[in-house]
């Protein structure tokens, strides 16, 4: 099973927005099939895994991350296939999170006459999967605001420098995040300031999906030339502006949301089933989403460097009382480096 | 010998600016004395042993977290108690840091005919005495500056409140270093403002010496009403003002320094022979002794509240490139409650 959940990780920059997914087929002591989940739309974890055992499977073992599906989606369902390949028993370290399929394979199979166990190093295997996990629970995804900030709480200097406050290490682990993300989302003000590409660089022999990128510009500020649109990316643009320039390129949508609070952009979103959100953006948006508690958590890299009081404050709120200061839990610290990784939950 | 480095940490609070010392004398497989240093001016530790151990001390083993002293200071040297005491061997944790005398108090008691070895636990018995350690190696003492900010760098609101920022644990803690630390350093800025006691106020059954006071007043503007001046702990007020109100009780002592860059005011502090100076003050005298390098760390209570960008900053340095802001050194990362503690080097 632990070698299903290795073998699941080669999937983590690229499976976006299914979960990651290991299979392992064991027959007489010996492994005769891998697989693993590396593309939503393409083939399950087992298949890839029964398709490398090939004609070896009757009387095999199958050890999977992640309870197999019993639904017909973009892909035949894998009890199915598991059925048909006369598997004799299959292990499984969880259940599906989604509370309305959950336990469905498990059953699907034990009426086929196979053997199953769930649960062996479930909680490694629920690791695999936090934002997923969360979209099945809770119907939402997971939200996550990143900003790299100075030990001073500064985020540029007043003349606009913000290269570099974080380390090249921090940078690189951002990078990762966005990796792991579904989306990366952005302002105009973000785009029109820094003219960033907003894709993931990662060093890594893992196939990577580049999120989606999505850009929130109410008034229709941007034009098709900015780095972020140069990309074959799905781009998502949400905006109140009917008259938005058409887009040049089929990969960019734009979104007309009548209204335009914080609150129903986030909630128009979730049709789009992302797992998550990953939020770059400057500090008027970024205290918005603070102040209306639209984030679940704040990753915060901070870089033990001093700018000053001159310089740009990570956030714009205005407060009286320091009872009425916004209140966040520290959930994890890690050491990048020279710079320190916070992860906070709002 | 860990009896002993454990029995040393009964001072921790009470023997400034002494480092602490635990002694345990074995006579056949019995422990028959017990010492720890107390305070600087009275027994050390062997001679507390020796004396619970009284007659008994002939052929007996001594185990010392510090090398004995062998000259006459304040107290005898420990070394003639020891020979006196006909003592057959002593094991000691580490040599005495401060390199004119190392290895003095071994070299006595070989004299004498009795056995000595040295380095059992050395790591433990170091770690008991790192600002006594500094001194003897440096000559100066370590310089410490505290401050307690929000998650975004504030110390306090624009009007002023800055209660609390931090958590009571924080705050506890805060008060753990005070006690640890020889001195307290302030200015006339803090207690103008705050009019703060200054003084460590920690739960413990162990015996506390409250840290000398010090405040920076350059132009004399206190007057001894403040709750600051409202104790009999030892108290230094540097000035430049020949005409300072004088004292009304014996403990407060004036000290006119002519030139009054931060590097000549701690340097005259140097004589008093201070292993640590724990500084609390304002953001601007912060961000001096960030500038002027005085600091040796920087200890951070993290706060994760977020006060907003009209609160005040805690460092008030102007800068035009990030390449030319102060960097500082992350050494230790603990968490406190909800809070933070960072230790930094500059």
């Amino acid at each position: 099973m632990l070698q299903a959940i290795k073998l699941a990780k080669n999937g983590k920059y690229s499976v976006k927005s299914n979960p990651i997914v290991g299979c392992i087929i064991v027959k007489n002591n010996q492994i005769i099939g891998r697989g693993y989940h590396q593309k939503a739309g393409t083939a399950h974890a087992e298949i890839n895994a029964l398709n490398q055992a090939s004609a070896k499977t009757e009387g095999a073992d199958v050890y999977i991350s992640l309870e197999p599906c019993c639904h017909l989606g973009k892909t035949p369902a894998c009890t199915d296939s598991l059925i048909r390949a006369k598997i004799k028993r299959v292990f499984f370290a969880t259940k599906d999170p989604n509370s309305l399929v959950a336990g469905g394979g498990m059953r699907a199979l034990n009426q086929a006459g196979i053997e199953t166990k769930v649960g062996i190093l479930k909680n490694k295997a629920l690791r695999l999967n936090p934002n997923f996990s969360h979209r099945m629970k809770t119907g939402t995804p997971i939200i996550t605001l990143k900003i790299a900030m100075s030990l001073d709480g500064k985020i540029a200097l007043n003349n606009g420098d913000s290269q570099w406050i974080s380390s090249k290490k921090s940078r690189d682990d951002s990078h990762k995040m966005r990796a792991l993300s579904d989306t990366i989302l952005t302002t105009s003000n973000t785009i029109i300031a820094d003219n960033p590409r907003m894709n993931a660089r990662v060093k890594t022999k893992k196939k990577i999906t580049q999120p989606t990128k999505i850009v929130i510009d109410k008034t229709g500020r941007l034009n098709y030339t900015y780095q972020f649109f140069n990309t074959d990316t799905k781009i998502i643009i949400i905006t109140q502006n009917k008259n938005y320039l058409n887009p040049p390129t089929d990969n960019i949508h734009i979104l007309i949301v009548a209204d335009f609070s914080l609150k129903n952009i986030f909630k128009s979103l979730e049709c789009f089933e992302y797992n998550s959100i990953f939020i770059e953006c400057g500090p008027r948006f970024a205290t918005a989403l603070i102040k209306e508690k639209i984030c679940d958590q704040l990753v915060l890299y901070l870089s033990p460097k001093i700018l000053g009081e001159d310089s740009m404050s990570i956030f714009k709120n205005k407060i009286t009382k320091i009872s009425d200061a916004p209140k966040l839990t520290i959930k994890k610290i890690k050491r990048i480096g020279q710079d320190i990784k916070l992860t906070l939950e709002l």
